[in-house]
């Protein structure tokens, strides 16, 4: 039987040499052998995300990483505002509603339509103190960018925790954390990174650590002032997923050999051809842009064409081995998505496009 | 260089099946697949449970599953009595600290102290209408093994939840979940269920699951209602740590090929030799216990003789290949600890004597 190809917007297909890297035997999680691994992970990745910041690797999902950034920022009088515009968008107002219900102020646009930046000025100034601003950079639901660097300056102005869900654009797209002001990013293993799933990272400012650190109520699983205290010693609080350390540590050797910016420059090149070759197709784009926003770099949000169903296009594509998402909640059975995340190559490309012809011609 | 011998209480040695299952590319995981993978999962682990609950594989360690528990139960006006004599019991009373300190009972008894049934019979009845009751099983931090039937009989007296840590006796001791009265179970996987770190099962009773669907204010990443809500399509709210789902489901299978009660006799009867070889020795073993207290058959504490230090001790043992554990926090330097968990076998308990007769006789 031939391979299932994901082009789904993560997990991605994992490298031989990363499924290799993470059947190794178990080590010691309190010696000194997977303190430098540790080490080596939050290094790496601290170059990818551009920060001087802390940075933990946690031993959960992306959403895990989210809700460690709410969690430990809720002191339950914390005015938090999230701005939304797609799924994941949404996922941060409903954590943040289970910190501080009363307290969260929701900047919502339609799935689909781009972030208004004077919307964003008004709720800001009409919040009063807001202590954190949430947005997702790359929104995964809908296929577009958000205005990292601008949102940044906004949540500045008021003097607001900058918290930005990277968790799909970091590792395939250019995202200089501490230029954009964001104090706690957040990247999944299984998305642009090309690792297998369960891993997460997160950065923390000084300034959002400050804030954490006089939070008594913070989640326990996820406390990064415990990961910051362990990582003193090179350790992290709880038992780690050691199998996908091991698997997250190739995987950033495989990046540093290919250096990021010609990952950046892979990532752009193969979403555009995926726009080109389907607008050439006939098709159409999902989301709407505006002055500051742009199409994604790493997934590709596609109308599904009034002749075609979801169950034929995707069921089409399945048959031909390629397996692409369907649309989300709201948007299931109307658009249909295609990644283009960590490392995918032409290859992999053409054959998604192939088959594509194929189901849509 | 000779693999070092991992006796620690997890991460386990992962026979070399269990570790290629899990090197499997990656699938979709809301595909027919990963459904079948994770129902497997779930069938096995209730069979070792031997509960008719509920019961979910999280993406995350066993302190994970501890918080999901007391994250998902704690609707800040719920009584929460927290017995512990050891560290992990001390760490459900800081979890439940972090979600409703105002409402916690802890009974404490000395680590290494068994505990006492008519102190937590007084204990429960001074505390008005307590709604959980927690405790640890298998006390890895000391060696012993606590009466879980019995408590489960006080905690079912006063009508509240039985919240039992069997993160390190399920899967290599007797664990009669539903016969104890437990209504929410948690198992490490890095344990004697012999799979790599990372993920963590619990098990959930009606009445617990009751308690949790009332309370708004649950966890998001480990929130249980979501989690049996997405078992109804046999997948997980979030994306799940694939790799470790692989490697579980194999190390089940190596339990099925055993058998349980084959299982747990090894256990048993390794922790024997253990404890017949130190105490041949002239060493002593650090739990005292009571009439309803036994040494744990997955972990043996042992105190360091006055005539070594911690040091010499698990540094002899390491120069000759074996990792023992020490003792944490306060036991620091006066015991130490071999496991004898997973699918570790008489071979690998001989090489251990062996070296620990070298270094202290």
């Amino acid at each position: 039987m031939k391979e299932e190809l994901l082009m789904i917007p993560g997990p991605v297909p994992v490298l031989p040499r990363i499924l290799e890297a993470m059947s190794k035997p178990m080590i010691r999680h309190r010696g000194d052998e997977f303190g430098r691994i540790y080490e080596e992970i939050v290094e790496t990745l601290k170059e990818i995300f551009q920060t001087r910041n802390d940075l933990f690797a946690l031993s959960g999902s992306g959403t895990c990483a989210m809700e460690a950034a709410i969690g430990n920022l809720a002191d339950k009088k914390t005015g938090i505002v999230c701005i939304a515009n797609g799924k994941f968008g949404d996922r941060f107002g409903e954590i943040a509603d289970r910190y501080e219900a009363d307290a969260v102020t929701t900047v919502n646009f339609a799935w689909g339509s781009p972030i208004e930046l004077e919307t964003v000025k008004e709720a800001l100034e009409n919040r009063p103190n807001p202590k954190v601003v949430t947005m997702v950079h790359n929104e995964t639901s809908t296929g577009i960018l958000n205005p990292a660097k601008e949102v940044g300056k906004l949540a500045r102005k008021h003097d607001a925790i900058f918290v930005l869900d990277c968790i799909t654009s970091i590792g395939g797209d250019e995202v200089p954390v501490d230029e954009f002001g964001v104090d706690v990013a957040i990247v999944g293993s299984q998305k642009c990174l090309g690792a297998p799933p369960g891993m997460s990272a997160i950065s923390v400012s000084e300034k959002a650590f400050d804030l954490m650190l006089a939070n008594k109520k913070r989640p326990y699983y996820m406390d990064l002032v415990a990961y910051k205290k362990s990582f003193g010693k090179k350790q992290t609080p709880y038992t780690p997923a050691l199998p996908l350390f091991f698997a997250l540590r190739e995987a950033l050797a495989v990046i540093r050999e290919e250096g990021m910016e010609k990952r950046i420059e892979r990532h752009r090149m193969l979403a555009k051809a995926v726009r080109t070759a389907v607008t050439g197709f006939g098709l159409s784009l999902f989301p709407e842009l505006n002055e500051v926003s742009e199409y994604s770099n790493t997934v590709t949000a596609i109308n599904i064409p009034r002749e075609l169903t979801d169950e034929r296009l995707r069921g089409g594509m399945r048959k031909r081995g390629v397996m692409v998402a369907g649309g989300q909640e709201k948007l299931k059975g109307k658009i249909f998505r295609i990644a283009t995340m960590g490392n995918i190559t032409e290859k992999e490309v053409l054959r998604t496009i192939e088959a594509l012809e194929q189901v849509v011609i």
